[in-house]
């Protein structure tokens, strides 16, 4: 059925056109019987894999270790650090009953594990020989939101939560910054997304960290994403859950913690950085399929003919692995034949809305001619169009192609994000800049008060999305706040934002 | 301090010995603030990450993919097929408030996912052409059970569950069938746990099915494991949730389905199946890590000389990939140099505990003679006491050593299991066999009655395990039934039970 309907343009309707990709790519749909819950669909959730097998490897070669906490909380371990309660508790979901009994304390379903983590830390910390404890838990974790969006902000999503601790402040801010730029690499590696890194303002910061760092990408509508995080937690959370160790003098103090998490959320900025009016397009490293053979024939030995070189071909390609060098997973080239009963239109059609990087038609005349025609998802400077190649040439570059194709998703995201970002200085440029539902990457003096920053945002939506880290943003040079007037020690990024 | 505690024997305590496996591994620790849950540490997690890996290889193998459905279930849905209900309205652990208000419809936590799968299959299919659906979701679960032990049984466990349409109810015994080989082949090829298969009785069937299939394991206090599950549903859940579609004549039909599981239960059948009283054994192709390096040294500079080794020797050891031809994973060997401050003898037990299949020492003495000098967790025919190899040859055989060890570890749980299985044909010898907390795997005639299954669970605890697949067992015979003297058709597995 779907095929017959076409995907809002963006022009037309930013928002549905993100919800058609989504849901004509086969991604994910809303559960709607369970609220601000979706499905992830086999397409969407083998992008999710990619990004876990990638992700965790990094985790790994950082020196990091998964383990498994329970998904149900004490309601009272929540209640331990004030900031964290005040900050989770409007979206908590409890747990009441259980085993056909009323509980005599109510669990709630983890928002995040902080409070949990942090209770087993202080079992398993004693001496400064046991740190740094470096964890991380791939998990799902619930956050009863008002208003969702596939993706972008559903109550129950996947996750990952990394929780270490250290025995100085100056080591846990090494790694909070570690695991930031993890996360900022990754982005741009893999998801081929180009991302800002810089610092949260107080007001946007982590429930209970002495800091958030964060990565920010720019969406296709202007507006900002934050993409992942990475807390300071400074000893709060060692104080709340009394997680303390012997140091080398033999005193007790408390641990120094970081945590981090990336979600399914991903998905959602990787689809709108990319993807276009005729649907999704994927870079290569988190493809489900790299190539859609549509075999073309019109009569019964030209079918057969065509579909066994099709098999032969898809066979080739599929010992193919485009992992780097020393992964710790293999990437074999996923090939699909297309033999549906369909026009050959159709199929192309299809094989676009769900992002597949590359397209190839086999027919009896490329047979004759020992060749293979192919097509990229999206024009690129170095292959624009359907392509003729001999098929031996063909083989030999297919695995260079997808990753130049990878190079250039990546190259044109940061051309639009730059055609987009832009220096202001009077609040006039500001206001225009962001009228209606206008956004820009906009990098502005701030004054450094969260009255200016609450000022900004009730006016024009628009928020501080990060100070920049060096080399982040335009050199640190003092100026006058857009706002305010006020002295600014230096531009931060400003955004609507979701 | 755990260095100190020796693990209790399992003829002095077997449930106590387990606890202390696990424990001491720190494989997992019970939850204890949240009821009847474990927290999994990344020893234990290790292991279950490399079970996800190649079962999940296995499952694309076979033409599924995965996704991911909700945590939350509207409690309505579990209360649509009758059978489903009474099998776990009991265990149900239920959400009644969120995001601070009470909600209308309370959730349950998902204890399996057939009816909100159902719920999306009504949606998904509308034709023949839609069929199979073959569909696998990594997740976890939570049955509130009185009684638990870790891994074996917990209230929230990890697991896949499988879930699959057919248009036929051939084809659904033939995917339900093919999947408890998958498990099957995985327990015996990866694990080293070998199994028996076959078919559940009435009494021990999923509720909802119409048939279930498993995989059952020996364990060392002669008891069975259930180790996985494969249930052909027929039309229930189709009929339940009104999955229908329109077959090649045009006319509506509902669908057959499957389901299949295994769990983080796994890991207590692996545990049970090959430690022994210094503690954890591990198969190379589930192990966490691979090989222990111990570097051996009195003065300074035979410390800096054996390091360097040590470092040498990991890093080369670290290219090795014992992984099968063609996995879609790598599985590198992983090392650890052990340069702790303690007493070799103190390391060396340490890593025993921890079912690190191999261990290396080196010292000058064994530099200079150019020699590894190596020791198998377990001595087995091949590869008995300690061995002292010149390195190159070493290094040339480590990988088709740990191979042969995985092999070894299979063929003496097998004769462990064999020497412990028995053909029984009186009462007396049954009687004797269970008496007290005794039990084997018997082979038993049975009348096929529900009754007599019933009288021999109430007299001597022992269950009917399974009616074994051809092959699997003894051949089908006709005889007298052991406790009933009525006629039987075939010889079924009894034994006490997890
Ligand atoms: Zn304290
Ligand atoms: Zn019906």
């Amino acid at each position: 059925k779907q095929h017959e309907l076409a995907i809002t343009t963006r022009a037309e309707d930013y928002p549905k056109w993100y919800q058609d990709v989504v849901r004509f790519g086969e991604l994910a749909e809303p559960a709607k019987v369970v609220k601000g819950c979706m499905v992830i669909r086999p397409h969407g959730y083998a992008i999710w894999e990619k990004i876990q097998r990638d992700l965790d490897a990094r985790f790994k070669n950082t020196g990091h270790r998964n383990a498994y906490f329970p998904l149900l909380v004490p309601q009272s371990f929540i209640m331990k650090e004030a900031e964290h309660i005040e900050g989770f508790a409007p979206e908590l979901a409890v747990v009441t009953h259980a085993g056909g009994q009323e509980l005599e304390e109510p669990y709630v379903i983890r928002p995040t594990s902080e409070t949990i983590i942090g209770h087993f830390f202080a079992k398993w910390i004693d001496s400064h020989r046991d740190l740094p404890l470096k964890i991380n838990q791939w998990a799902n974790v619930m956050r009863w939101e008002l208003r969702t969006r596939m993706f972008l902000r559903t109550t129950e999503f996947l996750w990952q939560e990394g929780h270490t601790a250290h025995a100085t402040h100056e080591e846990a801010i090494e790694e909070t910054l570690q695991m930031l730029h993890v996360y900022g690499d990754f982005a741009e590696e893999v998801l081929a997304v180009p991302v800002t890194r810089g610092i949260k303002t107080a007001s946007e910061r982590f429930a209970g960290a002495l800091e958030t760092y964060c990565i920010e990408a720019w969406m296709q509508d202007g507006k900002a994403l934050q993409a992942g995080t990475s807390h300071d937690l400074g000893q709060n959370f060692g104080k709340a859950f009394d997680v303390k160790f012997q140091n080398e003098a033999g005193d007790l103090e408390h641990v120094w913690q970081t945590s981090w998490g990336v979600s399914t959320r991903l998905i959602g900025g990787l689809v709108m950085t990319h993807s276009d009016d005729d649907g999704l397009v994927l870079p290569p490293r988190v493809a489900p399929i790299h190539a859609a053979i549509i075999p073309i024939f019109r009569k019964a030995h030209e079918k057969e003919r065509v579909m066994e070189a099709a098999e032969r071909l898809k066979e080739q390609l599929s010992a193919i692995d485009i992992a780097p060098e020393r992964a710790r997973y293999r990437d074999f080239l996923e090939v699909v034949i297309d033999d549906r009963d369909m026009r050959p239109g159709a199929k192309f059609y299809d094989w676009e809305r769900r992002g597949v990087p590359m397209r190839i038609e086999l027919g009896p005349k490329d047979l004759d001619k020992g060749q293979v025609c192919m097509k990229m998802r999206v024009d690129t400077p170095a292959c624009s169009g359907k392509q003729f190649l001999p098929e031996a040439e063909f083989l030999g570059s297919v695995r260079q192609r997808l990753l130049d194709y990878q190079d250039a998703l990546l190259a044109a995201a940061k051309a639009r994000r730059a055609a987009n970002t832009v220096t202001l200085d009077t609040w006039e440029e500001f206001e225009a800049t962001f009228a209606g539902d206008e956004s820009k990457f906009a990098w502005c003096h701030w004054d450094g008060t969260a009255e200016t920053e609450a000022a900004i945002k009730d006016k024009t939506k628009v928020t501080i999305r990060c100070v920049p880290l060096e080399g982040q943003g335009p050199a640190a040079e003092p100026g006058t706040c857009i706002f305010s007037g006020k002295p600014s020690k230096q531009r931060v990024l400003m955004a609507k934002a979701y």
